[in-house]
């Protein structure tokens, strides 16, 4: 027992956090401890807070404080179309690119038989129960472009397309600001297949 | 606005943190989101309780939660040397050599006239204090190995000398396990100044 015991029990909590080793967590709770108290509370505050006053939107199964959440209720947004996302994450980076204003499913995962998830693990029956409204045109599958994404967009599509909704994938291709000389085969591959005719 | 308050309040606090940028903080609240209720409330319990039951103890200045601290009430150390180091972490560093068993005192920092910090800015009068006991023999001078560090050691060294107190300075030179081909010249110089004889 080296350290006082609130310090001890302090870096046990930051050391439960991911990426974060036991000198980081050191670093952290002597931070806070001449952090100020008004903050160190609205830090405490902020985490029980987020246990306790969030859940699932149960239309979209986007983490949510209201519910519906504020992107199912906006009434301005494109009711055509609809973005499956696996994370609350994927769909802020969708929201910053501020190209897309149609709504959201959030599947809160992806399906991964290695990890013993199956598509009953995920959100894709509240999924289905949105097709039956017929305004919907269009499902965008924008589901990680890895294994476990792929995966679950395909097994989308397969199930989706009998409902006579079109069904898209996101492009892969070479990220903008890349270097093609770095961009590994597979990457390179997909960017020549989905090539584009230029000046039309 | 793309999260819930809840989250962005949570991130923000995570963002206050150093070395935690807003990428990492949002990765960090959303494995909160994800985490047992209970181990969310002991760690927002332990922020609370390093601020509100730590203080400083009066013997050596390293912080505590119990009036002297545990290694002061220590009556089984050795009465007769007190080592001196910058921060509390330090002295865990030197506790954990298990090769040390005086006392310590805490500096809780160092001198800085870049920063404005002079020898009023740090616990030196405390230290002073304590040198009144005639049981103390030598004073271990175990500051950083920096600019502030050697400015601290060389001041104290000066300043106690007259005490007729052994004042002596922790070795500098090769880490061990560290390769000669990559130490800097000062370390070195510093490794082949503090050479010793072998054999003895």
């Amino acid at each position: 027992m080296y350290y006082p015991e609130p310090i001890a029990k302090l870096i046990d909590s930051f050391t439960r956090l991911p990426g974060i080793g036991p000198k980081t967590a050191a670093r952290l709770a002597f931070h806070v401890l001449r952090m100020k108290e008004d903050d160190v509370i609205d830090f405490a505050k902020a985490l029980v807070s987020v246990k306790r006053n969030l859940f699932y939107c149960s239309v979209c199964c986007n983490i949510t404080d209201t519910d519906p959440c504020k992107i199912c209720q906006d009434k301005s947004r494109d009711n055509s179309v609809i973005c499956v996302v696996q994370e609350s994450k994927d769909l802020v980076a969708m929201e910053r690119t501020k190209e897309y204003d149609g709504y959201y499913h959030v599947l809160q995962g992806a399906i991964s038989p290695m990890e013993g998830i199956g598509p009953d693990e995920i959100r894709i029956a509240e999924l289905l129960k949105r097709l039956s409204d017929e305004r919907v045109q269009e499902l965008i599958l924008a589901t990680n472009p890895n294994i476990e994404g792929e995966a679950t967009a395909m097994y989308l599509s397969r199930l989706i397309k009998p409902f006579g909704i079109k069904v898209t994938r996101i492009a892969h291709g070479l990220p903008v600001g890349g270097d093609l000389e770095y961009a590994d085969e597979v990457t390179l591959s997909k960017a020549l297949e989905g090539r584009r005719e230029l000046g039309s």
